[in-house]
């Protein structure tokens, strides 16, 4: 069988079996998703067996070692996947929610009703937890899912999905409700992207260059984040302890993720007096930073900006710095080199609150908060199976709402169109 | 200046104004509509006199008296072009709306508030009124917008525009929020849908080609319909009477639009007593018809319907009938052969009536009433900018709201991640 035969035979399988996981009820769902959880620690042993084939063959290739550690299920990590899906168990189930009906004139009672996507496309790299993560968040949104892991797990991932089907076969819904691509030949994602008629939507989740590849070669709707350029603008007003304590945890709290802190913006006035102590508070805390120029002439030892690195993702313990002169140059800033994420102002005034609130157009606007709050479970959605930085279907944290749709229903006594 | 450099310039300019337009408020955005409709009827000579440009062409061109008409900006065509743009005027603005806010356990406050999309990327065929539809929506939910119209319209709609854009400039709102692509070379098409950092989503709207086309192109997310292979099931337990009014309503009230049934299922207790009569009445009304074997053998002088039937959108006085054993099998057959458009029930069945409605996969389900609702003014959205047949972002009918996206806005009083 080819390789194009295979996924489509994966595909048709998955879009058969969401017609029955769109139909069960919570109660259905959590079973299985409980079932999926005893067993994942019930079968620790045997998961960790299979995942020593990957370990070793990482260290045989000469992984590093943090990449190794990446794929490693631990106790831990086998505690943690098995503790996600409590937290996806205890969530509300968003499917056949019904936020409001209304009547027309002609008598007919108009409702939207919630409803799964069908089949999502998941394709993610190396942490094979996120197996675990995505099948509880597809299942309990009634959808099904293909899952197409990283080479480098696909033992761990095989042996993952083995343990859902087994939990789903035993309530007698088709295990290919939840399947992973069983061959790593990269000729598999290509032949995913093409399924636009069997598959719903793809979410990748990974590096910058996993994102393109995906966007530019994917016929299905794909949603996704690419970039995290973060930032948070200290304004005149701003109070200057709780400026430095959310620039610093922005910055600092876990410089690797997508919404950390990546360029600063200082009012010029609060430049005058308080910059000085921010960057040397920044300092101690680890951070290298690079200033615009009137950042450099006002602080002694920091390397001139330059263009590029307003528009840099650092992904690390390094800040750019830049003053300016009015909330609006903030903003424009942030319209021109920010990538839609997370934006933070710190302010007391009230009017440029409510200015940067409505006009920053960003996933995620805060006030007086670290940029880190980005983040479903942070927001209040519960688990989340990634952050979208593009506007379409969901934009921000996605969590199980953003897994469904609405379908119109319509309650008639017979009426015709006149 | 090349075609790539002309549409890239014109993308730019409208990614531009879009954040002029989405700072607008309801007011304003009303009164811009108030001025355009104005101007329409005090331009109606001179909007008469570009049309006809157009016309001359399409005559000489030898087009159908059909196509002809399309194009044509009759009284009673730019009339109904100002009262849409009244109905518009009168829909509440989605813009700033926030559905709930939640406090969270550290007491930051979270809160979903919709806003616009950006850009949007119109692409339609021939009728030049789309031009002001798709300018008043987009406006009215604080988009700027780039249309792309047919090309026998394109005098037409270089005039229309032209009355948007004094419009927004005498309110001072660059005139660059609603633009037309100048030139008629398809180059233009592949070129726009290839800024997906300008243009936030395409909305292309006519026939099976030009859909087909843009989402094979497209690197920008697509919303649109493909068909309406729209059925009727009629139940066992229908009413005769109602039945044949939402058969006939359904068919024949507007046969070359979308919403018109194309296949209809009956069960095979109420085709035992009530089939001949329907076909009979079908018949008068200039229905032609084909059917399954069993309907075939039960009525005479009926054709048998082939395989290519089940998929077809006749989108003609014709229709297809197939006779079905149990409500199950009317369910399979559409999920096989559906395009997930309108499909409607008649029943007097409680638990049938429960089952179609929670299990049908379409954008409108209906239970006891004409498919020809699926329509966003008859179900109370207002005016429409399409109908989506693909689950993401929108599922039916497309009013102001889906035209819009929702961001997190999130008030701290200086909350940090521990």
């Amino acid at each position: 069988m080819s390789i194009k035969e295979q996924i489509t035979d994966i595909a048709k399988a998955a879009r058969k079996a969401s017609r029955q996981v769109a139909a069960l009820n919570t109660a259905q769902k959590n079973r299985v998703l409980t079932d999926i959880r005893d067993r994942l620690t019930a079968q620790k042993t045997r998961l960790q067996k299979k995942n020593r084939k990957d370990i070793d063959a990482a260290e045989k290739q000469g992984l590093s070692e943090a990449m190794i550690d990446r794929l490693r299920l631990s106790d831990k990590v086998i505690d943690g996947m098995a503790e996600g899906l409590d937290d996806v168990i205890r969530l509300p189930d968003p499917v056949g929610e019904i936020e409001k009906m209304w009547k027309r004139p002609n008598g007919l009672q108009v409702g939207r009703v919630r409803i799964p996507l069908g089949v999502i496309g998941m394709i993610y790299e190396s942490r094979p937890n996120v197996t675990i993560d995505a099948a509880g968040l597809c299942l309990k949104s009634g959808n099904a899912v293909i899952l197409r892991g990283g080479k480098e797990a696909i033992h761990s991932n095989l042996a993952l999905a083995e343990i859902v089907q087994q939990a789903l076969t035993a309530s007698g819904v088709a295990g290919t409700a939840v399947q992973i691509i069983p061959t790593v030949d990269r000729e598999a994602v290509n032949e995913m992207l093409k399924l636009q008629a069997l598959i719903d939507v793809i979410i990748p989740r990974g590096g910058e260059g996993l994102i393109r590849t995906v966007y530019e070669n994917s016929r299905i709707p794909v949603i996704a984040h690419y970039k995290g350029v973060c930032h948070v603008f200290v304004d005149q007003s701003a109070d200057p302890a709780m400026a430095e304590n959310i620039v610093v945890n922005s910055k600092t709290h876990r410089p690797g993720v997508c919404n950390a802190l990546e360029t600063l913006l200082v009012h010029s006035a609060f430049a005058e007096k308080h910059l000085a102590t921010l960057i040397t508070v920044l300092k101690e805390n680890g951070v290298r930073l690079r200033g615009c120029k009137k950042t450099c002439r006002k602080i002694e030892g920091i390397e001139e900006a330059t263009e590029a690195d307003w528009h840099e993702e650092y992904l690390d313990l390094r800040l750019a710095v830049k003053i300016v002169s009015s909330l609006e140059e903030a903003m424009d800033h942030i319209a021109h080199y920010g990538s839609k994420h997370t934006e933070t102002i710190v302010t007391s005034d009230y009017a440029n609150g409510r200015k940067f609130l409505s006009a920053v157009d960003s996933s995620v606007v805060l006030i007086n908060a670290s940029t880190r709050f980005n983040d479903g479970g942070q927001l209040g959605l519960g688990a989340e199976i990634g952050i979208s930085t593009s506007k379409l279907h969901a934009f921000g944290p996605m969590g199980l709402e953003e897994l469904t749709t609405r379908k119109f229903i319509v309650f008639g006594d017979g009426q015709i169109r006149a």
